[in-house]
């Protein structure tokens, strides 16, 4: 068992060693560190080793100089320079909610960037500043349109974060895929079957093995198949990708470049790096604060007593599951998995740091 | 087998029965018959008995002041004052587009409104501008939360049409449940059952009864059950509601006002009718527009060429189902079904107009 604090603290040595000037790789490891706490296992720390690799690998610039490369006064095109997404994400969302402090909304889409963490992460750094916040990203081809057999998207999370006034914020934060890759990794190491309707084999049929997508298969778009609406999460995960990427001039689609560094990038990119796109809305652009506040805590009031179908389980509001999780782990501690604890331990080897 | 100018002028005539400004009669037929032309059947003439019936209880405005009653310069709150939403989506989507025209993006949240029609429709205006657009709007409660057997949202639609240059524009356009009800209706005449987990009974279980929604049961989140997302589809339902409801001072969640005129509205009615959300993007206020259109281009004909699971199905690009239907329905005219037929016929008698 770990202190948030602990772990923050590991991750902001690594990214100093990989050669980040100090405030970016404060930066860096709150973004990394929000997933751990929120209970987003996948995308905290077990995914710096990932970081580390495409570092070596020259795919990550660690002291990127991120830079308007085109703007109007609710508009920005943002290079990454190949910078680490955990710092391009914050600092892309932060011109966003500039640009909603001059004229209602920001809207910015990101070229040359990496992996960004979780998308929830990013949305949320608006609501101090009384702002709706989205956020969302491509990644790496793993889902398969609907009636294709081919990997053709990432599953292009979109996360939106809307201010309460006493209820805590509504907060929406998920995968455009039926199920993301990390729940298929949790089955293979407990040698579980899929649910049907997560996964196809590379034939492009329905499957329940965990090992389909290391075979060729692919992930299947939020709906499953075309009877349960998959055409709907197709469509999601495109418009993620064009928002992020077409806009941006970054790669799209099959071309996005993957996040394991032993892939290489697309000899024929049609652009620079991975995209992500941020939104940010001036709730007094639209509503005094007050007033829009007292009809959100009505909204999340309402939906919080919804008649349940079984009376253990309430309905919850998006964001009540993360919260829950992050209070716990603030007080108890994060507690890691054997594999990524080991894989820690060699990151502290390999840069002389003390785990 | 009618011509689709036959059944528009026939929608103008009653509009204009109703008591609408010429301008907006025209308006309104346009924007009702474009779901005919598009397939979308249950949102096209079908419908034209329900806004009479409407009108008839009080409760649309056929000669509304759509006003803007609070704005910033990407921004605006609108009042429908009550108008039909086949006239206020239209005049809103224009304010979008000219704040977009200004600063790059224009956002538009609307309140006092009724039923819209098809969003595509409005998000289509956004293209001959070469702009992005976005439309949304929610409606009367009919979807179950997870874990809740209380209908609470709408099929909360959401429509994003993306110009592209030598393709066809990108046209994303569907409901956030799973099947919308004019599915159900479908098997209701067909006597058909209904796939599992498009539905679910008054206590909350599966159903594969297209009745059910009828004895107090509910239509499902898009991902049908939590093991298949559907807390993702109740996101989406939820953030429509949102940015159309809450934004805009409009009845939002279970208090948004139904449809049909047999049910009354809340007596406890959170804010003004229904309520829409609108977006534009100038391509050109993040990437020159020619260079946005050749990548477009490309982002469709990858996706077209992506490699189908059968041969006979290639793999479609959002927005290609309802351009083919159109062309069918310009070149050949719209067949009606005979109730549909009779319910035209019977607005011809009330209204002495010949059908």
């Amino acid at each position: 068992m770990y202190t948030h604090i602990q772990l923050k603290d590991f991750v902001f040595k690594v990214f100093m060693k990989m050669g980040c000037p100090t405030e970016q790789a404060e930066l860096a490891s709150n973004t990394l560190i929000s997933a751990d706490l929120r209970g987003v296992d996948s995308h905290g720390v077990a995914r710096l080793s990932g970081y580390v690799r495409l570092w070596e690998a020259g795919r990550i610039n660690p002291n990127p100089k991120i830079e308007i490369v085109h703007e109007t006064p609710s508009t920005a095109v943002v290079n990454g320079d190949a910078g680490l997404g955990l710092v391009v994400g914050p600092a892309s969302m932060k011109i966003a909610m500039d640009k909603a402090r001059n004229v209602g909304t920001g809207w910015v889409s990101v070229k040359n960037s990496n992996h960004f963490g979780i998308a929830g992460y990013h949305s949320m750094l608006a609501l101090k500043e009384d702002m709706i916040g989205i956020s969302m990203t491509n990644a790496s081809p793993l889902v398969a349109p609907t009636w294709s057999k081919e990997q053709m998207l990432g599953t292009n999370p979109i996360a939106v974060a809307i201010p309460a006034g006493n209820e805590p914020p509504f907060v929406a934060d998920f995968a455009t895929a039926t199920a993301a890759n990390g729940k298929l990794e949790i089955l293979q190491r407990k040698g579980g079957k899929a649910p049907t309707g997560w996964v196809q084999d590379k034939e492009g049929f329905s499957s329940t093995d965990p090992y389909e997508l290391k075979n060729g298969g692919a992930l299947l778009p939020l709906g499953s198949d075309r009877e349960h609406g998959s055409h709907k999460g197709y469509c999601l995960g495109s418009i993620v990708d064009i928002f992020s990427a077409v806009l941006s001039g970054a790669s799209y689609g099959p071309w996005a470049p993957p996040f394991v560094s032993f892939l290489p990038v697309a000899d024929d990119m049609p652009g620079e790096g991975l995209g992500h796109f941020f939104g940010a809305m001036r709730i007094d652009a639209f509503q005094p604060k007050d007033h829009f506040k007292s009809h959100m805590d009505q909204w999340i009031k309402r939906f919080r007593s919804a008649s349940a179908v079984d009376d253990q389980e309430s309905v919850l509001v998006p964001g009540d599951p993360e919260r829950i999780i992050e209070q716990e782990r603030i007080n108890t501690g994060i507690d890691l998995l054997k594999p990524v604890e080991d894989d820690l331990k060699s990151l502290a080897e390999k840069f002389e740091i003390i785990f």
